[in-house]
């Protein structure tokens, strides 16, 4: 059954239930020089150990589970050049559905290879918005297949809201929890779960500065469009869409923005202290702390680290 | 209570009991990628995460604890340009105790501010071995510090042996142990506590073929020493100890060589699939798997991920 209107908690609960087969359930780390850098106490959900190396698993696993079987016969269909387009093709083979995945020309070849091997066909179209999105209509149309949006889906919104809820079971008492905001789906369900197991925390989203939607919508009240999408982080070009807009306005507490050099500083220092990798967007909520440290002084802030897809021969640094 | 001979399996357990308040008990991980790709299971014990970023924690750990007070009074001394060094440095700050660290001079400036951040007092030498150990010897005759060395010294090696220890209670039903060889302290502590918790089990090590000094010290029964230092693997560029030489000569099944090739792209594949930071080192046990599939076929592997400390402005790849 496909929802139909914002996930309450107890669908969330549910949900979780029924992925857990299609996840793993990721750790929770802590360092204790990011600690005493920050002076807070930060614990980091690790979404880069997720399956597909990213947190849109989640999402997508919850999405393919609510098709009725006549939708499942007729497939499922998206357009993305990056993390949703894996975790679509993975949940799709892992219920025999058939995926289609559009994707413009200049998407990086491993990506594209990695997609194709969870068995989805990769439909090739211009590397514009408006030639993505008509490509996928006519894909639609001529297959029938059930379009799977990458986040403006309460579906997609209902299993992202499950990192929250593991990260919250294992740190009960978080004063602070934040994550990237790009097109909204992980900061939705991030504040659903926040929410109802910890009324009293902060709910906090960071985005970069130079793609500041989510900041300007949610300080205006008004859907706001992003006017450059260069920042390095690449995950969080993207708007809101009305289903995130509506959740983020109503239940976040409060979106911080960084600049492109506090997100690869940022970036770095979980590298090199934490051992582990992250994409750039992951970097983006502790470069919101590193910026305002009194404000989360002495906290106990939970992060959630959304993935760990990076060009190795690409690094900033 | 400082160990004269080879540590039993008895002692490591009473070692790891008053090493705990010191050492992370670090997590072991699994990846279907990569056990898809080698063809068995593996179970990487992840030192990376360790204190100071690598196992030579435990060694350094245990070594300050087996001081007499009259000792620590006159503080602790060795010469390393790499983890060793800040693995002493940050055990005897743990102790307040004095520690004196003898480094080359073309030693990386970051690690030099790291053990310097440690309270370690750095004593700068000429880059050679004769320099190292002639600066060592005056330190020592003015000050009396005890000399820790890295790996032959029955207290390090009882350190180390904690680490297996661990992988072994996590996963107990492992049908091979492998670590690198560098000095040969991680491989002996190893090789003990397998031996004893796991007697069927093989243990196997793992060294680049461009510093094969323990493969040969193996196959022919008498030391042998390396050739060439140069070696991507920079953490196993060291010749074996005689104690360490006798440990492994007796506990060891087999020593696999790898080609600088293969650790790199085992390297890049658990930085890839696993989405962990490891230095180039811990990849020389995968790249033995991977050189010799059939031999691990359907077994389940252990292997121990030594550390995470890498300069991530000058990757191989």
């Amino acid at each position: 059954m496909k929802l139909k209107s914002i996930p309450t908690f107890h669908q969330v609960e549910k949900i979780h239930e029924r992925i857990k087969p299609y996840i793993n359930q990721t750790p929770v780390m802590s360092s204790t020089a990011i600690n005493e850098i920050s002076g807070c106490e930060i614990f980091f959900k690790c979404e880069n150990f997720q399956k597909v190396g990213a947190f849109k698993m989640r999402g997508a696993a919850n999405a393919l589970l609510a098709l009725s079987e006549t939708d499942k016969a007729k497939g499922v269909a998206t357009h993305s050049s990056g993390n949703h387009a894996q975790a679509v093709a993975l949940s799709a083979k892992n219920h025999g559905v058939k995926a289609f995945i559009v994707m413009p020309e200049n998407a990086p070849a491993i990506k594209r290879a990695a997609t194709a091997g969870y068995g989805a066909e990769i439909i090739t179209c211009e590397a514009t918005l408006a030639a993505r999105e008509s490509t996928l209509n006519k894909v639609v149309e001529k297959t029938g297949a059930t379009f799977l949006h990458p986040y403006n889906n309460y579906d997609v919104i209902g299993g992202q809201a499950t990192c929250a809820k593991e990260l919250i079971e294992e740190v009960p008492d978080l004063n602070v929890v934040m994550a990237p905001v790009g097109g909204g789906g992980l900061m939705s369900g991030t504040a659903i779960s926040t929410k109802a197991l910890l009324p009293n925390a902060q709910i906090i989203g960071a985005e970069p500065e130079w793609a500041d939607d989510a900041f300007r919508s949610f300080k205006s009240g008004k859907m706001q469009y992003n006017t450059r999408v260069d920042t390095i982080a690449d995950g969080l070009r993207t708007n809101l869409g009305p289903y995130t807009f509506e959740i983020i306005t109503k239940l976040v507490d409060d979106i911080i923005t960084v600049s492109e050099e506090e997100i690869v500083a940022a970036m770095r220092m979980i590298w090199e202290r934490m051992k582990i990798i992250i994409e750039p967007s992951c970097a983006v909520p502790f470069a919101a702390v590193l910026q305002q440290k009194e404000r989360f002084a002495g906290k106990k802030v939970g992060i959630i680290i959304t993935g760990g897809n990076v060009d190795v021969n690409n690094l900033p640094f």
